[in-house]
């Protein structure tokens, strides 16, 4: 179990994220109302925010002024919202829940589920242009993360990652090398784009930034493995969606390829290997330690 | 007809525009290879480019710097490109041919169609991030134009007029109001964001770029109705569209709400208070002008 200091940050940093995004977002009551009913309710839908808190302890790892970062590491979930949303399509992984509630398309249509994606997506980048022209950080960082995000999030990236997934669905087998790229794309490079954000707009030098960068790969890497794991151990009540439903859609996890216990001890290894690239850090980086040790405890 | 200058313009910044997406966009070898191949088969697939054009041309009028405003105009494509490749989408409009070719969803499948979308939106970001960390215009300004573009793609613009425009087929009638709000934010926003952009990146002060708002806002809206009568008039080898394709699917047009004639007087009106708008500015506005004109004559 975290610390409960750790569970304290969390909580913190959630309400934070979620106290900006609610104000940013134009109101439901707003037209066309059932576009921005749409969009809040698959925002605010109980999601962990690891996105922005990952960005956030980099800031803070790097000492940078976290409450200037803030609306930057809350477009991130934006962003991974809006995948989520497109994801659980029909046309997609065809998902009916999500968090343990009916998916956007099942409450709200298969139209406004495809246009409240596109719509979260463009919102993540008009509030980092917008809160970019209005802080103190130079416009060229905020430049530098709009790009990292760009990458991350783009066909080389997310977008790849997920069509990598949807081509590999029903196979008779993967390379593992080729499982790796899907899951570094699908989940890790937004993860990784996350810290590094985290470390640029916090400030942090070269040096420091590259050691984020260690952190988040592998952080990002584990991340995506727990998730398979809980998704063959989990339960319900504790993912938000069915026990077994990748391997309902004859999906490519690491536990189908190497099996439970391996993608355990990969996942350790990584872990381990993204606490030892923070070794340089003092107590500033205490958060990204803990929040990398608490994504392996999701699975005990 | 437009006289040849303009067409030679035109084609110049065509293939200008062209030359530098094939660039940017990764090869269709490229893995996911469906996913890059889609991205550009939807994007050269004989598109105007009338916002990068419109753009460039804003850049001109202000006697701006227009190698240096491409990678920004030419954002505006892969913008509007994603935004035909999800409004053809079966659960959306459901267009079987775009430009006279079956469209993205026929060809690669719907979930290839919903990733390509989702890749060309974000790349035009990821494009106006990188290009803007590497060019002599103020990052300022770059952060400036792409919230414009943002502001002008996302729920309160294009995509919330697309999802205006699907609430209000089928029904009996709409106000002429609402029929103004949303054709301004599904086309007018787009095109005012890019005539904005020109002006904003071509180094424009505040009174020319306010004359160059009310030039975009003009012409965005009298290019919707214009596209609207032909869809009326126009022939399929001109539009790449079956004739009658709006009315087919109940959807409200200009010329349906105030009739054929009433359509073009508004057009007419429109087209001459964009060109009054640029009074103020010298030949360097020529090609603004003959856009403008260009606009109008598509219809006859």
């Amino acid at each position: 179990m975290p610390n409960e200091t750790l569970e304290v940050y969390i909580a913190a940093r959630r309400a934070e994220v979620d106290a900006l995004l609610a104000t940013y977002l134009p109101p439901a009551s707003c037209a066309p109302a059932s576009l921005h009913e749409a969009m809040r309710y698959s925002l605010f839908a109980g999601g962990k925010r690891l996105r922005p808190i990952l960005a956030l302890a980099a800031c803070d790892a790097v000492l940078g002024r976290r409450d200037v970062v803030l609306p930057f590491a809350a477009a991130l979930e934006l962003i991974h919202t809006y995948s989520l949303v497109h994801d659980d399509l029909p046309a997609m992984d065809n998902d009916d829940l999500r968090r343990g509630r009916p998916t956007a398309h099942k409450v709200f249509g298969e139209a406004t589920a495809i246009l409240t994606g596109d719509a979260l997506l463009t919102a993540a980048f008009a509030l980092m242009a917008e809160k970019g022209l209005a802080c103190a950080i130079a416009p060229k960082k905020i430049l530098s993360a709009m790009l990292e995000v760009g990458v991350a999030a783009g066909s080389a990236g997310m977008v790849g990652g997920q069509m990598l997934d949807i081509a590999a669905q029903g196979k008779e087998g993967i390379a593992l090398e080729d499982l790796h790229d899907l899951h570094l794309r699908k989940t890790g490079f937004l993860i990784l784009a996350a810290v590094r954000m985290g470390g640029i707009l916090g400030g942090g030098g070269p040096a420091k930034r590259a050691k984020l960068t260690q952190y988040g790969e592998a952080v990002g890497l584990a991340f995506q493995i727990v998730d398979d794991i809980l998704d063959v151990e989990g339960e319900t009540a504790q993912t938000g969606k069915p026990v077994g439903a990748d391997a309902s859609k004859a999906k490519w996890t690491y536990p189908r390829k190497v099996g439970l216990d391996a993608a355990k001890k990969e996942a350790r290894v990584l872990i381990d290997r993204a606490v030892a690239a923070l070794k340089s850090f003092g107590p500033e980086a205490d958060r990204l330690r803990e929040i990398a040790a608490f994504t392996i405890h999701r699975t005990v």
